[in-house]
């Protein structure tokens, strides 16, 4: 879908989180960044070589990547024309803000003028059919929440590396912005029309040979107020062999909601594996991935122990120790 | 939203099945449907009196109302001329159709000259906050289903009918085009983006008065692989104190679905009530909703008993016998 390698593009963004998209290509798909374009000011910084429009349009970049997140979602105008140089010098654009590129005037015209394509990864612009529930071939593995923003990406990335460096046949299949701008394809799930989403799903994870593996990454919670219809969908486009927990233990509340409690583990994995069964009743649950990242190291060690003993499955941290143990599971 | 009365327009339609959503608003809002404007060749009756266009105009017809169901939902070309000279006569225009009025260039121009409005109810056009899940006051009745198309609009009019009989403030609340066009507001649900979908509801159904019953249109089912995220919304977002469980018991699989089995009604009506609680822990069952349509009269009788006896709970068929017992079931 979107073409590799990338020039990134951090803008002149206040600080490394806002970078946190263009980030996860360096990290997760490191032979697509080519090269980072900084504005003066900007307080980003990947570690890549800076490099010019012209430079990175020689050396081969494909896609300009405005790979920042910004309040409000919003493009600054002052951004403008080095997106419209990139064009000139026939880079595709790929952003994953709010605002689209298209609706750019500047943009759109020079895209037009130079024929190269212009990717707003929030906006889905195909269709897709409604989902059908039809068993498919092919493995699927799905991570699900506690809550929004606790991990699912991070660890369905990680699993991805893991069984791809054992041989195995896997693919990351991105369902949210950032997983798609690293990946280059995906769907923004939660932004297609509500009567699609498994549909959607069931296009993302198709049909696939038996030993081949769709990781998919899950989005929101069968618990979150706001998004759980979102959740609900995946679980049945997806129709996953196994189910992976994610799970923030510092958090207080549901993301965003300050009166809402978060669920235990046992009862939010058993809702998922229930609402799953509806189109694989083979569906189990792999294991459980912690983000520890609040916590120290012997408290993260405590914590993980603990869940493993309550759930009895294997718990992991992917981000301090990876997810071997998941993808040993899997054998 | 949409101004009444209304002329019902039957275009040239095959059947009386065709009509149905003009026929719901004869049953459910007598008082807006003024008259019928058929073409040549149509099958449909809805017993109104003919008016041409003049007439209905004359006598105060505030929307030309596309009645009717096509195939593919594709307005004929030889209706066109019909609904321009409503535009004219100075009548807005509403349907349930799939394709857009304002997509046809001679509709679009003539309300923009007459400066008249064109409702597509298919396609909300409104954006919507992400939902909350906020306690609010007021309380709130959601008919859910063992499948789609099972029977929950007709139970929830009824209800609707019933309680206003008693003297009740209560308002149906549509999330379907039918009931849209039947009752001249309400949200296209299952048309909304998918992070939307609990916050149309809240704002569908949002605080009243402590003595205020809304009565929500339900979609789908938990249990159709299509479209379960939509009525997971529908229940996280309308937070309902009562949930009535409707079913068509001669059904052999889920609508659209050869491959998928319908859920048992104990089953099906314990999952929605678990949904529910995360938004309204007080939620309650109130009963059950059987449509009875292709059973005969002692069978249908027999079934409504069987059930009753085995859920333990008022069981109604809201088309032979009404909603009585259970509005009764709610004192």
């Amino acid at each position: 879908m979107i073409d590799k390698p990338y020039l990134l593009f951090l803008g002149d963004v206040a600080d490394q989180l806002a970078a946190k998209t263009a980030q996860g290509v360096v990290d997760w798909r490191p032979d697509a960044a080519l090269g980072q374009l900084r504005l003066v000011g900007c307080k980003a910084d990947l570690g890549l070589p800076e490099m010019s429009i012209a430079d990175a349009a020689a050396k081969g970049a494909r896609t300009f990547l405005v790979g920042v997140a910004n309040s409000g979602g919003v493009l600054p105008e002052h951004w403008i024309t080095t997106i419209v140089e990139a064009i000139e010098a026939g880079m595709d654009v790929a952003s994953g803000l709010h605002m689209r590129l298209a609706d750019i005037p500047e943009i759109e015209a020079a895209a037009g003028a130079k024929g190269v394509r212009l990717f707003d990864v929030r906006h889905p612009t195909r269709s897709f059919a409604t989902g059908k529930g039809t068993r498919r071939p092919g493995k699927r593995i799905l991570a699900v929440g506690t809550d929004c923003s606790c991990g699912k990406m991070y660890t369905t990335l990680a699993l991805e590396q893991e069984m791809r460096a054992r041989g195995m046949k896997a693919d990351f299949r991105a369902t949210g912005q950032t997983g798609i701008l690293i990946t280059g394809e995906g769907v923004s799930i939660d932004a297609v029309v509500a009567d699609f989403i498994s549909g959607a799903v069931e296009w993302l994870c198709p049909a696939n040979e038996p030993d081949h593996w769709d990781i998919v990454e899950g989005q929101g919670s069968l618990f979150h107020p706001s998004f759980a219809g979102v959740s609900l969908g995946l679980l049945h486009g997806s129709q996953p062999d196994y189910l992976v927990l994610c799970h923030e233990p510092t958090r207080t509340h549901m993301r965003g909601l300050p009166h809402q409690k978060l669920p235990g583990l046992a009862l939010c994995l058993q809702r998922n594996l229930e609402a799953a069964q509806l189109t694989n009743p083979d569906v189990l649950a792999l294991g459980v991935s912690i983000n520890t990242s609040a916590l120290g190291d012997a408290a993260a060690r405590d914590y993980l122990q603990k869940i493993e003993d309550e759930l009895q499955l294997p718990t992991v941290d992917a981000f301090r120790s990876g997810v071997v143990k998941l993808v040993d599971a899997l054998a």
